[in-house]
Formats: structure tokens, C-alpha cells, sequence
């Protein structure tokens, strides 16, 4: 009797979530790219995304969205306020989501101290050094200050340098079979594909399709997009709705 | 005896959430935009937006979401999903939310056959009928198919254009007193100002003060910014800090 092939477990975080701290977000200030750039990775490294939350500057708000984000999926990512001035607390937070203590950690202390001397430590660069007990670092080449790993969550920074450079040393940790996508222009109202395009999607359950009108009116045009881990099976639903909307135009 | 005039009672939302529904977000195709154009809105005319949510195209992450901001904050304005294709599932969600039934709305019903005639009604327009039970509609110059507004929740669509002339339609319900907004623009590391931020910050606590660098390292460049529903009050902080900067200068 032979025996098929071990299923290989998935190692690596099948779902994430994002999220992002910080007041000049929810006030319009910025407009927010870190979880669109975070967005883009998980999708080309095949994690599964599922929730974006963009919290202000406040301690309960982080601690009660980390916990409930940590407990819903495989792996959070938070962006932002683990600078050295009053509104950055994030650290805090999640060491009090973790109900651990906020530590110096060695390696920054000396590291910084290494950078701007002993008397260049001031108070806002000690803030810097503290991470949740427990904690791994998260080093990249943008900052001498680093982001921290404890449990599920990776805590980076909200500079979006920063961020992407600390996104890079730590995305070896998420998904397995990355995504892909396929698109098709349709310059149809999109109530005339509905139909048809929902028995497509009926047959393919692991190719999501979704369509997305660009402009509605007398001169429509859209794009339906298709995105699957599984390439054979995208070209099949592809060519299905290609072959549907080329029907529909005639 | 003289009586002082009466209080009036806040008539506006004073806090707010925005629940964005969709895959596209999620999937990094496309850059959200709608959050950040309502949080603008928000902003000028004085209601503070607590919390963004994306979510995906999930009737079980809708509801939960939505009920759990609902519950959270004065008002709710969702964006995405109430389009004729089968991934577009908020009103239906949002129903459920509400536990009513979802019912196809006479007025839209009519509007709609005027426009495109009886034989036009197909299954994808008659899905643009429906709405929530007990919903006033949210109508606009950009599309036939109006939003819904039930309870503190307000359901707009996805399509950017469409989505901003929803929100010009609702926003007088938002807010009473702007908040305003003044930069100041700083060539010094964070850390050498935290510590004196941190001490006006407190004298301040009706002032928003943040502090966001664009660029760290040895050529450090960021702006602090201070917000307040107080004209007078951001000035007398805007000038303590620009003096506390300008000492550092020197």
C-alpha cells in the first residue's frame, strides 16, 4: 500500500490584519499607505487579508483593537507611534494587550548609546529603546531604532520608509502560495453581466471575482477583476468570463 | 434672577466611523479613497472620526463590524457594495444588522423602470431596489440608485465619484464645531524636542498636538501639527510651539 505524500503544514501566517495608529489618518491629514503597501505583500506573498483598522492616538483604542484583531487572525501588523515624542504609545499598548511589562531592551540601549553617545540619550531616544518584555526585534537598514515581534503581532514604524523596509525584513514570515490576479475592461452596465457573472463565480469557489465599475451612466466602464492561489484554475474562470462579456458585446 | 441662555444640545454626530466594504482594498488593487475624502469632510465640519474599518465582501464580517461601530459611535458611514453584481452584499448585511428585512423600495422601483423600462428591470437593477426596512434614501445627481440611511447608519456606494456626492448629501447631519488645523515645519530630530512638546501638549489637553517626521537620520525633516475645534486656543499653542522650536534653533 503506498501512501500519498505528507501534507506539508502551512508554516507561515495564512491571515492578517492591519493596523494602523495614528490621529493625522482619521483626521485627513494623511492619506494612509502603509496598509496599502502591506496590502500589495500579503497578496503577492498568498496571506490572506482581512481587516484594515485605522485607530487614533489612544491607549484603550490600540489595546482593545490589538486584542481583538490578534485573536481573529493568524497575524497582526501595526503601523505607527513608536517614535520618541507624547503622541507615540504604541509600545505601550501592546505590551499592556500582552499584559507584559514595557522594557529597555539592551541591544537598542547600547546601540543608540553607540550612535549619539551617553549624553545624546535624552529622554525621547530612551523612550525608543523600550519594547514589551518578551519581544524580538525587527531590524532594517532605514532606522537604528526598531520595530518589535512578540506573539502574532509585529509592531513597525508609521515613517513610510520605515515601514517598508521593516515590512521587507519581516514578510519571509507570511503566506505560502502567493495570489494572482487577472483583469477584463468591460464597457457594459454591469446590471447586464450580473447574472452571468454570479454562475461563474458559483462554479469557481476558489477564484473570487468581483467587478468594479470605474464610471456608471450612458457610457460605462469597468473592470472585473479575478484573483485565486491557484493559476490553472484563474485562467479557466478568466476565459469563462472573457467568453461571457465578448457574447454580451455582440 | 437671570438665567443663563440655555445649552444648546448637539444636534450634529459629534464622532463618527467609517466601515469600507471591500476585496479590492484588501487585495492592495486599489488604493482606498473614500475613507480619506470622508475623513477630510469629517475634519472641516467638526465631527471626529474614531475608527476606519475595511473589511471584505463577507456578510458575516459586515454585520459584525457594523454593529460593533454602531454601537461604538454616534454614526457610521459605510462605503462599497451596493451595486447589481453578486459581491455586492451590504444592504443585505446591513439588514441583517439591524435584524429588519431587506425590501425593494417603491420609489426606486419606479425611478428605475422610468429610466430603463419594464423589459430593463432585470435581476441586477431590481437588486438595486432593495434596501433596509425603515431606510430614508440617499439620493445624489451621480446615480439613479440612491444610498440608505437607517438608525445612525449611512450607506453609500464604492465608486469614488458616486461616493462623494453621497457624502455632500449627508454631511450637514455631521458635526458642529470645525476643527482647524495649523503646520509647523521642523529640521530637528524628535527626540530633541519630545520632551518640551510633551510639556505644552499638557497645558493643552483641548489641542491636538502630533508630531510626524518625514525623514529621519542625519538630515531630519518633519512637521508638528496641532488641531483644535478652538481658534484661540491653536494659536496660543501654535505660538509656544514655534517659540519652544525656534529656542531649539538657536
Amino acid at each position: 500500500m503506498t501512501h500519498p505524500a505528507p501534507h506539508h503544514p502551512a508554516r507561515h501566517h495564512q491571515t492578517a490584519a492591519i493596523l494602523v495608529i495614528g490621529n493625522e489618518v482619521l483626521s485627513g491629514r494623511t492619506r494612509e499607505a502603509n496598509a496599502w503597501l502591506a496590502a500589495q505583500n500579503m497578496f503577492a506573498c498568498g496571506c490572506r487579508l482581512c481587516e484594515i483598522a485605522v485607530v487614533p492616538d489612544q491607549h484603550d483604542a490600540i489595546v482593545s483593537t490589538l486584542n481583538r484583531l490578534r485573536n481573529s487572525f493568524d497575524a497582526v501588523i501595526t503601523s505607527g507611534g513608536i517614535g520618541p515624542t507624547h503622541d507615540d504609545i504604541t509600545m505601550e499598548a501592546v505590551a499592556d494587550a500582552f499584559a507584559v511589562p514595557l522594557i529597555e531592551h539592551r541591544f537598542i540601549v547600547e546601540a543608540m548609546t553607540a550612535r549619539y553617545g551617553a549624553d545624546g540619550m535624552n529622554d525621547g531616544r530612551r523612550r525608543m529603546t523600550r519594547v514589551p518584555q518578551g519581544s524580538r526585534l525587527i531590524r532594517c537598514e532605514k532606522t537604528i531604532a526598531p520595530g518589535a515581534h512578540i506573539g502574532n503581532v509585529y509592531v513597525l514604524a508609521g515613517v513610510p520608509d520605515i515601514f517598508a523596509s521593516q515590512l521587507d525584513a519581516i514578510i519571509h514570515d507570511f503566506g505560502d502560495r502567493p495570489f494572482h490576479r487577472r483583469e477584463i475592461e468591460v464597457k457594459l452596465p454591469e446590471s447586464l453581466f450580473a447574472a452571468p457573472l454570479e454562475s461563474i463565480q458559483q462554479q469557481f469557489d476558489d477564484v473570487e471575482i468581483g467587478s468594479y465599475p470605474g464610471r456608471c451612466g450612458p457610457d460605462p466602464c469597468g473592470k472585473i477583476c479575478l484573483s485565486s492561489q491557484n493559476p490553472d484554475r484563474l485562467q479557466q474562470a478568466f476565459e469563462q468570463v472573457s467568453s461571457m462579456i465578448d457574447t454580451l458585446r455582440d
